[in-house]
Order: C-alpha cells, then sequence, then structure tokens
C-alpha cells in the first residue's frame, strides 16, 4: 500500500473541501447539471480520443499507483549479482529455476538457462523494455488528455451560463448567483484536473521511470552474465545506476 | 464499427445540448454570422495551411475513425508464428501465396518468396513504416491544426463583436445581448475543438501507435524468419511484444 | 498555381471583412496609431529577432506559397525508375544527360555518372538533404515568431490604451468607445496571427516535408542505382513511399 | 557558500514584500485559509505526483543549491591532465591512489588501475552519466511540477471565492473586500512560483549541465589516457571543452 | 555593425512610446515602485535561476548581438576550398602557417598539420562543436527565462494593486487611477519581455545556428581534406552546404 498517494489525494481534497465550508454556503457548490457537462463530457470525449479498452487499463492503473508495492534500485541490483552468483556457482543452465515475479527477469533468465544467441537475447530484452514503455504511456497520455479536456469542459459549461445570464438581465438581482452557477463548471473542471488527473498522471510518469530502470539494470546485467560470467564484476558495473551513498563500501 | 466512439461523440453533444436546452431560451445560442466566421474562418484558414489534398486526406481519415474494425496485437502476433509454420513446413517460396489486407505483411511475404536479399527486405520494410508514420502524422497535424484555429477564430469573432458593442454604448439595455452574442463565436469554437477536433485528432494519434506496433511485429517477425526459420523462436521474440497477461504458458 | 491556399486566404479574410460590416459602423474598426504599433512593431521586433536577409528570405517563401506548382511523390518515383532505366540500358556514363529542375537530382546523377565513390554520394546528398530542411526551417520560424509577436504587440497597445483610460475616467460616456479603441490592437495582432501568420508559417512546413519526401526518394534512389542497377528492384523498393492505393498493380 | 542565489532570493522577496507595504495595508495580504489551500494543496498533490522519497530528495536538492560549491570546467580539465601525467609517470597502476571528491572520477581511476577492458570502462562509465542525469532529472520535474501546481490551486482558491461572493451579493459594500480576498490565493500561488520554484528549478538544471559537462570531460579523459597515454594529447582534446579564452597559449 | 537589430530596437521601442505620447499623460506610465517590481525582481530571480557568470555571459552575449559583423556560408566553404589548395599544393604540413580568427578552423589545420590520428581530430572537432553549442545555449535560455520572469513579476505586480484597490473601495473617483497604476506592472513586464527579451533570445539562436553550420562546414571540409586531398571533391561536397543559387556553375 503506497500511503503518501492516498493521504496526498485525501489531504488536498479535504483543504479545497474546508474552503468551500468556511465560507459557509456549501449548497452553492453543487450544481448537478454542471457536474454532468464537466465529468460526462471528459469521460464522453475521452473514449472518442482512445480506444475503449486503452480508457480502461489507464483507469486500471490509476487505482493502482494507490496500491502496488514499491521496488528499490538496490534490491534489483542485489537480485541481479544473485543471479550472476547462482550462474557462477551452479553453471548458467540453473537459472532456469530463479523464481521472481518480474516477467522481463524471468524471460532473461531462460533465455540464458536456453543457452539462447546473445544477440537474440539482447532483441528480446529490448523489445520488452520498448514494449513495456509504450503500455505504460498509453495510460499517461489517457490522464494527460483527461487534464485538458476537464477544463476544456469546464470552459464551455462557463460560456453557455454566461451567455444565458447576458441574454437574460431583466432581473438585477440574479446576475451575481447566475454568474456564480456559471463559474461552477470551470471550478469542477480545474478542481478535477489539479486534484486528479494531474497528479495521478504524473505519478505513473513517476513510476514508469522507476520500472524502466529497473529494466535496463536487468538487461545490463544480463548482458555482463553472457559476457563475463564474474559476479564482481556484474556488481561494479551495477552499482553505478546507485545513487553514490547507496553503493557499497561507500 | 467502432461503438465506443460514435457514443463518446454523441454523450458529449448532447451533454452539451442538454445545458443548453436546460437553461430554457435555446435561439440565443444561434448566430450564423458567428457561426459563419467560425466554422467559415477555420475551414478557409486550414487549406492555407495544408495543400488541399490533405486536408481531403484528413477528413476521411477523420470518418474512418469511427468506422474501422480494430485489429488486436495478440493476432498479429499469431499470424506472424503462422507464416513461420508455413515457411518452415512448406519453404520460403510457399509464402508468396500468403493471403492477408495488410499491404507491408504481403510485401514482406512477396520479398521472402523471392528470395531477396535480407538488407533489401529491411530497407525496404523500413521506408514502409516511416511513409506509414508520414501519412498519418498529416491527419494527426490538420486535427490539431483546426483544434487550434477554431478557438482563434471564436477569440476574432467576440473581439469584434465586443468592440462593435462597446463603441456603441447608448443603449444600456442592449449591452447583456450584444456580450453574450460576442460570446457565442467563443463558444462555437471551444466547442469544435473540445468536443470535434482535439477527440479526433487523438483518436488518429492512437490508431497510428497501433498500427505502428503492428508493422513493427510483421517486421521484427519477418527477420526472424529470415535469420532463423523456427516457429518457436519466432514466438518467443514476438510474444515480448504482448502484455504479459496475453502470453502463451503464463 | 495553387488556388487553395489564396482562395482559403482570401474566404477567411472576407469573413471577419464581412462580420465587420454586418456590424454596421466600420470605421470604429479603423484606428492608424493602433495599426503601426502592432504592424510596425512586429515588423521591427523580426528584424531583431532574424538575421535582416533570413526575415527576406522567409517573405519571398511566404509569396512562394501561394503560387509554387505541386509535384507528387508519385511523379519523383517514376523520374527516379526512369533514371534507373537509362542507366540500365546506357551506362552509368549516361545519366550527366538527365535534364531536371531538381537540384539534388541533378547533382546524384552527375555524382554517379562521374563514377564517385559510394560513400561521397551518399555523403554529399546527406549534407543536401539537411541543408534544404535548414534553409527552410529559417522561413518557418521566422514565420511562427511573427504569429507569436503580433498577438504581444496587440496586447501591448490594449494595455497602454487601458492605463489611458483608466486614468481619465471623467467622462463615463467615452469609457466605452475608449474601451472599443484599446481592445482593436488585440484585434490586429489576433487577425494576423490568425488569418496570415499561423496558415502561411504551416502551408511552408508541410511543404518542407514534401520536398523533404521527395529529397528521400532521390536519395534511396540513387543509392539502389548504385547498387543493384535493376529498375524492377528500384521500383520496387520506391513504391514503398507511395499510398498504397497508388501503388502500380494493387 | 552560493551568494548569489541567497542574495537573488532575498532580494527578489523584499522587491514584492515592499510593494505590499508600500501600499499601507500589509493585513490584507494575508488570510490563513488561502495559504493553507494554496501551500497545503501544493505539497500535497506533490506527494500524489511523486513518491515521496523523491520529494524528499528534491527539498534536499533544491537547500544544496544554495549552499554548494562552484567546480570550474578548467579545474576538471587540469585534474584530468594531472590524473594523465601520474598515470604517465608512474604507470597506470598509480591510479589507484588518486584522492577525489568525485565518485565518477574515483571509479574511473580504480578501473584503469585494475586494468579492467576498457569496453567495461566505456560502459561503467556511460552508466554513471546516465544515472546521474536520471537522479537529477527527478528534482528538476518536482519543481516543474510544483510550479504548475502553486497557481493552479491558487485559481482553485480564487474561483471558491468567486463563487462564494457572486452567490451572495447582497451588501455591495463587501464586494471589493471579498474579491480582494478570492485574488490573494492566485497571488500566493504566483508569488510561489514565479519567486521560489520556477528559479530554484531553473538553478537545479543549470547545475546539472554543469556536472553532466564535468562528468563528460571526465570520460573522454579517461578515454584518452586508455588509448593514448600522453597528457599533451589529453589536453590538446580536453581543452576543446573550454571557452577558446580560458585555453593555455591563446 | 549589425544595424538592423539596432534599428529594430529603436523602431520597435518608438512606435510604443509614441503610442503612449499620442494618448497625451505620459506621467501616468511612470511609476517606480512597478518598476522595481518587474526590473527588480525579473535581475533578482535571473540570479537564482542561473550561476552568476552565466547571467554576466549571457548579458554580454545579448550586446554582442547589436556589434558583431556576419560571416557568410560562401566564404567559409571559400576558406576551407582554399585550405585544400594549399594542404594539396604544399603538403598538409604547410596548414600550420593558416592565419584565421576562427578558433576551430585554426585547430583543425593545426592538428592536420601534426599528422594527428584522423580519429582524434574528428573527436577534437565534435567536441568543439558541441561545447561551442552549450555556451551558447546558456545565453539563449538566459533570455528565454527573462522573457517568462518580466511577465510573471509583471503580474504580481498587478495582483498586489487589485488586492490593495478591492480592499479599499470607499472613494469611486479613485478606482479607475488605482486600477490602472496596478495594469502598469503588467505593461511592464510584456513590454520587457515583447521588445526586448524575446527578441534577443531569437537574434541568440540564430547566430547558434549559423555559427554551427560554419563549424560543420569546417568539419566536413576538414574530414575530406584528410581523407582525400582534391580541392575539386572538397569544393563539390561543401557546395552542398550552399543554397542552389549561389553554388558556383549554377
Amino acid at each position: 500500500m503506497d500511503f503518501s498517494t492516498l493521504i496526498g489525494m485525501l489531504v488536498g481534497l479535504s483543504l479545497v473541501v474546508g474552503a468551500i465550508f468556511i465560507g459557509g454556503a456549501v449548497d452553492v457548490f453543487i450544481n448537478v447539471p454542471g457536474m454532468m457537462i464537466v465529468i460526462g463530457g471528459t469521460l464522453a470525449s475521452i473514449c472518442v480520443a482512445f480506444p475503449f479498452e486503452e480508457v480502461i487499463q489507464a483507469m486500471v492503473a490509476g487505482f493502482k499507483a494507490f496500491s502496488s508495492r514499491k521496488v528499490k534500485v538496490n534490491e534489483v541490483v542485489n537480485i541481479m549479482v544473485k543471479v550472476a552468483e547462482i550462474s557462477r556457482r551452479e553453471g548458467l543452465i540453473a537459472l532456469e529455476n530463479v523464481q521472481t515475479e518480474n516477467v522481463v527477469l524471468r524471460k532473461s533468465c531462460q533465455l540464458i538457462a536456453d543457452n539462447a544467441d546473445p544477440e537474440l537475447i539482447r532483441a528480446t530484452l529490448r523489445i520488452e523494455i520498448s514494449a513495456m514503455k509504450r503500455r505504460h504511456k498509453i495510460a499517461q497520455d489517457v490522464y494527460k488528455r483527461l487534464a485538458g479536456l476537464a477544463p476544456a469542459f469546464g470552459m464551455l459549461g462557463t460560456l453557455i451560463g454566461l451567455v444565458q445570464m447576458l441574454s437574460n438581465l431583466q432581473e438585477p438581482a440574479s446576475i451575481g448567483p447566475a454568474m456564480a452557477v456559471a463559474i461552477l463548471t470551470t471550478f469542477y473542471g480545474s478542481l478535477l484536473a489539479t486534484v486528479l488527473f494531474i497528479p495521478i498522471g504524473a505519478k505513473l510518469r513517476a513510476r514508469t521511470l522507476q520500472e524502466q530502470l529497473h529494466l535496463e539494470i536487468i538487461f545490463e546485467g544480463a548482458k555482463s552474465i553472457l559476457e563475463n560470467n564474474n559476479p564482481r564484476l556484474v556488481y561494479e558495473k551495477l552499482s553505478s545506476f546507485q545513487a553514490p551513498k547507496d553503493r557499497a563500501g561507500e
């Protein structure tokens, strides 16, 4: 469970809701047609902008941002050094038995154990990395687009409200409240983008960068094991991925 | 038929139209000169900004976004594995008879069957992929430009309306409606961009990314068949393009 | 003559002028000091932003966008196949006599006829392509910058007008017209950018992409003639640049 | 201690505070709920947008921007030439004793002294450089995102204030102060972004570019020492990194 | 002396000043606290955003944009052809005596005369080109950042003025002038960005592109002289950098 994501989201929302409650009249912030045009319009347009299954994938990825366990760079480096030790002690064939959740690491071990051509292994891992980036990129693109569509529908709602108010100015007393209602959709759109879509999209991007780094460590580690079956040299190379303070013997 | 695109577009539009009807006076949202300056100006400027045949191509591509059938990554991987099996069982020459809608796959099979130089095959497929990207890029660029021009003409219309209103303030009662009319063109421009041009441009982009992925699978598959005529290894490599959950035996 | 560019420009302008005439008082849209600050300021700043001869080149390129003849991809492919046939029938030396307007094609033919080193030919053509892109890029950059400067000077004019109006509010009757005048410069700036600079810059970009594609076809064709003097294989490779529906035998 | 950073920050802030004091009523610029929504919301959302440890790293990096000592290009070139002289005079093995704060330089010297494979040295240094860029990039991204979130929360606060004010227009005398309060959050957001987040993010970027240049000098120097153990040639190559006026003998 | 830069700057400024004088009251455009917050704040923040010596370098580069002599592509091509003729007639060693202001050309000639390894020459020139681009890039970045900071401080000033005005609406007569003063800082910020920072930044960029082109001509020329000491072939290759109309014999 990634608590900082959840707590950050809740604190952000409560500050906005708190500012509304301090002002007193909470009910003026609730306008169902306004919500419909902003939320409904954004969701409808995102289904035009992306194939439906990609929208669903992005939603799932968004939820996962709140729950998934973080893997550290140091752990990945240690695993690769351990793999190098196994392959040194027990031979490349022993890698077939390496147990891991990471699809790419498992595939690497199998290919090495199968004594596959090094060029094939390199090509396969490169495809794995770029395919992973592509899949993650789609989810980020969906949130980026959502963060653009929500304020755009908010502005459409405000323009509709302004035109309706301006073409009907007989009662001066109603101008203020009518304008408040018109502004509300801009508020909804900005709220969705600022508190929800932008931060989640950014978190997915940060996650992708981390996972990509892990795959590159696996890639460089597998190359080292193939070229030069020496755990010390594998660590020497992979420790360059670590921050200086995390390195052994420093 | 791609229903989610069509339904998304209709829902988006009905939410906007619904918000207008809820407000009552629908007729204040119809202003023919305003529509002419936004729609006409946008179309006229897009014909300056792009060669005429590219504008037409983009329109056609936009309509296709509502109708074209989706091909899945898994299908393309399976087809390439099947092609590898045919070439293994019946020899490379048998690829001449492979029936497929995909222009690039057909060309690949013919070149392999003709026993063409591997370097020529690689170069030809690379040109095919980049030419496809180029053609698709143009249609996306047209929609991106339309999404910029429509609000710009909307703002021009609003500025014209504001100048006319401000230079003629004698009748205070007419200020509101005159301003409502002035704002209308901004509304038209934003509506076209938000509901039409931005989502269609994004869908075309998503389609291009998918088609490009398919061509890369064909490219890697054809390379594998040429280098190493073994269906199992072809699958081993191409499965890296699939999402982990879609892979065989996982 | 490229009529769609000219017609698009005229239609765009007439729609804006028409909207002004419909509103009646045309004279309120004419403000000479406002025009001077927007047009003069934009032209003055573009001469600071770019070397003077590059500004002139961009102006010339902008006028050419209205007149230059379009060359189709298919024509270029056909020419290269014809060149391949000549070199096959009459020998590489015969390419010396190829007549063409295209500077790069003529240079390619001469270098091939001179029996130059293939590496030199490749390097020379690569320099030609990148030098062409660089020259075209400058003209596009000038229009992009103009499209940014015009609204910026428009806003400067509006800010000056607003400050003058606000610091002198004694006559309420003059507020409206004074504000109308202030807004006018924003209108001029947006008009120049939306109707003139943005579309012409975009057209120059579209032209560059086309010309670049032609040079790449010439480049690949020349490489094919050098490596493998066979018109059928040259066509096989270059047809990959064409849209599927334009290819022979499909 | 980097005084220009600290002084710049203090001068920028005092000019803003001074402008507030000149206007007299300082207390109207203090609004605790407004500060909470802008500062709290921005901090909460940044914790959603980035893993918590990356936010902390960015904060630390931001403070370091005020204190860290600047290393000049010329010093790094001189160090590498000195390293080349040592390795020439005393043999590659002597590099093991080179004392330096720079992690990458120390690693280079050890690898050279260990007589490691040149390809391994190159690969290791390339990983060091890209890992350093990645770590620095994250801190810059955090400040860029903060510079976007602060004004966005400012605008949310203003929209809330406007809706509250407009839906309650009974007392005309309260409109002005209510609007002043509403605008305050926009002011807070812009102030944080303009005076704090944008300049610090930019300084981190400038620092990264400098450090990256140093690593490239070390990389090229190490390569030169390996290929051709001649201090004069090492200087000849590395002096190309210096500005012309800083070079020896010019 | 580059007159078009100076004249463009003066004309741009006089048009703005002229528009202010036409409106009469010039003194309302002068507000010392407003100027201090915009100019002082921008300068203070740029010293936070960049190391101090880089800010100074950018200022110097900005002044040079008004004075430096322009070198034409054709001159550089001619110089390289002349160098090729010297090296052909008198041997590579004669290049030691080539007199030139251009640091990179001088270094190339010396390295060729020293009979240095071609790979070293190539690597050294590549470092020279990328180091030159890096130094120029910094000055452009400083102006780009200035062009963003000036309007940002302008807006901060306006927000301060608006809050002060709105919280003190007792005297309706003072609203106009107070608002005029508030808007002034936005005007100052936009003026600095539009008339000064953006065009100078753009000119520096245009200069960099030209100088980079010159270095690439020197680079390709030096490579040609090394590989194939023939002035005619050197010209054949380098003429590809020229615009078609500037080439000999066309």
